[in-house]
């Protein structure tokens, strides 16, 4: 980190800082400039919550120069992270399609929907059993009956199947069912559960948080990696701006910054990032042009009926048509 | 919720979206405009998801016209609801200020905070025993060591104790041990924690999320209420918005919106809400001003010290000029 | 318009908003639900501040149904507007490329580039001579000296001319050296300026504010079609958004948007959409797989020593490949 | 500046870019982390576009460490400017109210306005002549006719005057009737207009954009400075965030973070940072708690019937209530 001294602080200040520092086995080297002096940190100060030093005489402000994460970062792993699911490996040159509904709501729904996606192309089903929703008069998944159901369709189409947990406790019991454990959105800075995770060695779908940036959904990545996880795909899945005619805002830059910053396996939801189904088609061509490793679709045969995110459901034709028109653009950035 | 319709609908489709709304044992009026139809749509449509409208031929959008939380609101229960803290009352005439150091650390830093607080006019003591950092390698909390300290310091200084629960399973030791469970901005949409601190009975104090409307939280407090529980302090804490010079933006509209939406009691944390601690006093007296119930404040005996938040962390005699400051304006909008 | 009452409003109160709403000449139909009634406004109620109801006793708000602007609409203009650009049209199947530096600096500068840009493939060369700093202390741009510069280049290169226009006095100036007029995204609502660059018939750029939505974006567009000048670019430039660390947040999602919504061409500005050269090249794939009509992108022989944006601007090399992939992405969605 | 080199970056790289700087006639000083190298750059930086270093071999990224701004700043200039207002001074211990109609609209509305708030305690008439409307189709205001009937106010009431230009070559025109010039908040960064204002030495009110930082509010009044006229007000009137229940969302922490930052008097304008009327009341005894020097308020005889802004104006009664609340609040904190 670096700490800026006020314009005019006295030597005393600086002095009183450099000790401070030091107390945390950490070196300094001045920079003194014709406006404000610096001081340098030089060891590893990510424990420290830097913003105490913006407590001592003198001090303007403090300013960090590592990034706080370590497993996830390049640095420490130059190499791509291939993510194995199932057969194929997630990162790696064929692009991931991962679909299904967003709820599982019945054993019909769930297995047209699975052999649907399989035949247009997706590698591995989604859908959740238990629903993170705003409201607790909306439908809040099936529980561990949608499980039974998924490891069905599981055993009908031979995809691998995606699904959320939303608490420590369910982890164990999605363990049981799933070969993938999403971590929503909303959950993505719930420690206890990413911790959760990161014990039960299961591969994790990490989805970013809709207000997270990009350098927090790393630090979510490392508590998984802490634990000596490394199966973690990450999904951006649309921030909260402003603007409201779109459900979410798909952060696109966010697929070339990870790419670059972090050795993982990056995918993107564009249901969720538009909210729209007539915009899912055109930003998952996007996604896939941008560099991203896989999409994950919400899929539904009767949408007008879904009992969530009917709105952002693709019917199976229309996934159809989308995958064939992202299998043109992957062949475009050399990709399969 | 209003349907509109796309210019130039045909009446069969219109037809089909009335057809449809009816098959949720709704009814429908419809309004023939110059350019556009729209459908009102009759009846409690909260537990559908009205997006399942924009999949029919026809539709452009659906807007809800009804709030979606029921017992939280004004409508349901026009009077202000009282909140017992200890010997208070949160939601009456009397400010109620809640302040202690951010994390639990030790014995000695827990009862200099503590009494010191206590003098200064704080009716509750705060301090985190299990703490959310967005990075693994931060200190993370005492843990239940951290609880057992804080009972002490309530035995010590008869000041009853907030702090804060993160996931399910922490629920009932923190009950054994505090008078309000805090549910931190992060957790303020883990549903799972939010049905369990219901069930539990205990007061709960309910932090807004940094990326939550004002509505979602009120869906959230919705979830406690739906258990049975009423006992809830809701807290404005700041919102994430472009803004980078304070850590987070203070929203002060929200304690008037909230007054007016809600009968549940509305305090804000000005610590969070600027991030520094040379700000806290003046947003501390604006929430007041603004007709906030109470404050909850971050104080450290030693701040260039602490294990976490530092920079936003009073020091104990500012920490008690700050009360009487927002003693006088507590006067002048006719309060305690 | 949708007029929502108040839960419990009267008789009276319903009756003096339907008054109120008839002395603007607009008829009602009145919705009454369970819990709501709704007044639903019959007209066009555009040119009146629908807010002026919620004075109104029993009213809780308003809901706008109309969208507020009429001739970018794709309702009254069906067909796609094709912009004529020197030998092309932007809108058509050719994809637009359009490049430059983002000052003109000198005469090497300016015909290296403009050089380097047409051999690479670009379609026009793009260069300020009156730059929007957000400092006082920067450089402010060459001035007419600039637009000189940019008449020669495009005599020596055949290339038309992108220049940005500040203020209504500029105009002409501009116009007799530019063969597109650009408005940038602090100025998209300097109305004065709007409402210049369309009487003067002139083509415009017209780059979506950095805090504008969608819909303001196509309200300016429509002050310019106001005074009979329907040769409008729309540009997406990225948004500002709580993410820090790409400069601005490409708003993808406003591609397919703006597509559907209005005739109008769009384009992307991916330099400004993420601000550092090395992400440019995957988010251009990403607009043009998203269905953009084109590109402006910053070029710069030695950005390292910019005047202006050099972090942001591509080799020239690095924009001869950028346009190679772009084609790619441009076969795989059936363009060219 | 500082540069942040790359995880193991050379020394041909380090000496590369040392070698860059000194190119703009700065120093460096090299501090050597365990991690990274960082270059500290010792100089007025200010007129660079840092950027451009993230252009050489090895760099990662830069970081600004000196404000932008100098003029405006508390270093320059440590005592508060206080800006003269007919009698009264701003900036000083008296809390300047201003008031009066979004819109001129009639002789009748704006002298009725002008007297009621006068009467209840204005300083100064505040009413719009010339309107920045997002649509073409609303009231665009009276122009010459409006600033006709404000001199006439004026000379009636004896209350100065403040009232917007939205163009260069306005400014001389409402020079002639107002006594302050408001600069909107779509014009914050309308760069053309700020340099006229600057010219011209007559008390600006600059309102800050809607998405625009503390710090770039600062560097547009820096434009003003840099022109010789230092009568500047400043104004805090809300930002554009996701929060969407109020049109936008007060920064009360702007308030106390101003105060410390520039010695140029802050007024907060609740009317358009709440833009609803019910809460305008709790957020201007917010602002005045936080500490601004005074509020600019909406006021209209008939809100219902206004032709702008109508949803968030104050009736004059409700004004005179507002002004009584905000002594007692200014009285708290030692004004008046």
């Amino acid at each position: 980190m670096v700490i800026v001294m006020q314009h005019g602080a006295s030597a005393k200040q600086i002095a009183d800082v450099v000790a401070h520092v030091e107390t945390h086995g950490l070196r300094v080297n001045i920079v003194r400039g014709e406006e404000r002096t610096i001081i340098g940190v030089i060891g590893d100060d990510r424990p420290i919550d830097g913003s105490l030093f913006e407590q001592l005489d003198g001090v303007e402000k403090t300013v960090p120069i590592l990034r706080p994460f370590k497993l996830a970062s390049r640095e420490m792993h130059p190499l791509d992270t291939l993510v194995p699911l199932d057969g194929m490996k997630v990162g790696a040159s064929k692009i991931a399609i991962i679909a299904g509904p967003c709820s599982v709501e019945s054993r019909e729904q769930l297995l047209e929907t699975a052999f649907a996606v399989k035949e247009a192309g997706a590698v591995a089903l989604r859908g959740g059993a238990f629903k993170p929703r705003s409201s607790p008069y909306s439908f809040q998944g099936l529980g561990e009956k949608g499980l039974e159901l998924l490891a069905e369709a599981r055993e009908a189409t031979w995809l691998p199947v995606v699904t959320e947990a939303m608490s420590p406790e369910q982890v164990l019991l999605v363990a049981r069912y799933a070969d993938v454990i999403q971590i929503g959105a909303r959950n993505m800075q719930n420690y206890a559960l990413l911790n959760c995770v990161g014990e039960s060695g299961r591969t994790v779908l990490l989805k970013r948080g809709l207000m997270a940036t990009i350098e927090e959904l790393l630090m979510s990545a490392e508590y998984i990696l802490a634990q000596g996880n490394g199966r973690i795909i990450l999904c951006e899945r649309g921030i909260r701006t402003f603007e409201k005619y779109t459900r979410n805002t798909t952060d696109i830059n966010a697929i070339p910054v990870l790419k670059q910053m972090t050795h993982l396996p990056v995918i993107l939801d564009p249901s969720h990032g538009t909210g729209k189904w007539e915009y899912v088609t055109a930003v998952a061509r996007a996604g896939i042009a941008a560099g991203a490793d896989g999409l994950i679709i919400e899929v539904h045969p009767h949408p007008e009926e879904a009992l969530s995110d009917g709105g952002q459901s693709l019917r199976p034709e229309k996934f159809a048509e989308m995958v064939r028109q992202v299998q043109s653009i992957a062949e475009a950035v050399g990709r399969s």
